[in-house]
């Protein structure tokens, strides 16, 4: 039994208005896997980066008990990159710079020790290597969850819509919602995504929390308000990873457990946001997690007598 | 024991992707007044209209328990009236015509059967009439809610902040918080705002729902998502006045009651949506809005064990 996640492992330059990185290591998978460690102890990725990823980055994934055989190190190529800038309001930013280096060509592997997985999260990639994936586990996961983006839906929305027939979640945020259903409505949008295959749909509305969408039921789940936003990049693939690594945990698919899941997923997601890439979410304590949902259960709160 | 609304009472012509409308009653303190009127019934208002006005659409007011002692009727004169289209989105919307009429030299009367008042509603208006009407009772209410807009930050900032700091519940929108406060992050500027004189900042989100400060508290209100938004007029007076009339009839003013009034504005809000103008919520049954306040609780509830 185990948890696998595929997603990029990279590079990342960060320019906020609060300062700037040189390359620091990031990627969906990174963030992902970071957050569901937090909440289960079998989490294995898979990705790839170049030589110029040390070993002691790989041995901070290590640390927090994720398993990093299906991590292919390509001799004599450098990982993907991207750098790019955020502007004043922290919920718009420029990419700077995108090479895609050794993931130009990912062929995902999957070692024989992963064939255990029941939990499968599929960071955002092309459509055609998160379909290859799903095609190389022997046996189906009991829950497969896909994230993808706008830029997916621009250039292989096919692709995109076949590998969305193969899986139970999907998360995406309001605008792409409408993309991919052709409805402004995120209700109307909500009922034409759950008929292309996913049985759940996540739409991440960032600072404004989260809609969970599951046959006629809706779920609102609030954002934490901020002071400060530190730095936002790879809040949604901590979203994701708290998200998938909390469902493996308590291991029964339900609506409420889906529920809960968005909470834990935010949770991290808001202290992600807190410092520059992983730094936060690398050194979290399970009594600073247990806090911050709690502070998500008195945000929401209300009762009213029937 | 009163609430008193003051706001515009008005003629609106509205035209969205739905239809449109002729010249139909609309304005702050209509809206208001008819949501509070679904939880108070000793609602009276303070507006003005001109001749253009009918005594069927006083009528109106009078069928829902509303006093119009304070609703001035100028002879020869003729009602504020507004007239906008809202853009495919719902979210935005041109004004085509705006004249003042009445409204230019509006001078709020305070009958002296209003003096009983416990709950003053003050909608949308300049502040200096916001002031007046404060100024007129010879008793300062249990409770003053004022709601302003971006407008009068422009124009009047000065007198804004003076009436400000008489009031104990202040509703503006994030963007509105923004521009009073100087602060991007809504968190800082709900502090600033607080020590400004409201001991209560209600921040509307439209689709995403309100967020509620008070002290060094948050309370996050989701918004019912829907798949049809026929026209958005009125939403905010509306839960504004769901949100006051709630309030004066539990009579007690505490962060829980706040959180609750908050729900039911949102309910009543969310059934203003559905048709033009006041159609929707001039014809609302008790079961109706019981069900859709059930509706909120079961959209943002969620058990997590400690």
């Amino acid at each position: 039994m185990s948890l696998i996640i595929i997603g990029t492992v990279a590079f990342d330059a960060i320019e906020t208005p609060f300062g700037k990185t040189d390359k620091i290591v990031g990627g969906a998978a990174t963030y992902a896997s970071l957050a569901a460690s937090y909440f289960y102890n079998k989490v294995k990725i898979v990705a790839v980066v170049g030589d110029d990823f040390q070993k002691s980055d790989i041995d901070a994934f290590n640390e927090h008990g994720i398993d990093t055989e299906g991590l292919q190190v390509k001799e004599g190529e450098k990982s993907f990159f991207w750098s790019g800038k955020y502007h004043n309001d922290m919920n718009s930013r420029d990419t700077l710079v995108t090479e895609l280096n050794v993931l130009a060509d990912f062929d995902p592997v999957i070692p024989e020790s992963y064939q255990d997985c029941e939990y499968l999260m599929l960071g955002n990639l092309t459509p055609i290597v998160q379909r290859t994936v799903i095609e190389r586990l022997k046996k189906r996961p009991k829950l497969i969850v896909l994230d993808t983006m706008n830029f997916w839906m621009d250039i292989m929305m096919d692709d995109l819509k076949e590998t969305l027939k193969l899986v139970d979640v999907l998360t995406i945020n309001d605008e792409e919602a409408r993309q991919l259903s052709g409805e402004y409505s995120l209700v109307k949008a909500a009922k034409k995504i759950l008929t292309m295959g996913p049985k759940y749909l996540i739409i991440k509305k960032g600072e404004h929390g989260a809609l969970l969408f599951h046959e006629d039921k809706i779920f609102s789940a609030p954002a934490l308000p901020l002071a400060e936003v530190f730095d936002p990049t790879g809040a949604g693939d901590t979203f994701a990873g708290g998200f998938i690594g909390y469902l493996a945990k308590v291991g029964t698919i339900n609506f409420n457990n889906m529920k809960n899941a968005i909470i834990y997923g935010s949770a991290l997601a808001s202290f992600c946001v807190e410092k520059f890439g992983t730094e936060k979410i690398l050194n979290l304590t399970d009594e600073e997690v247990a806090a911050r949902i709690q502070e998500f259960v008195k945000l929401s709160a209300f009762t009213i007598d029937a």
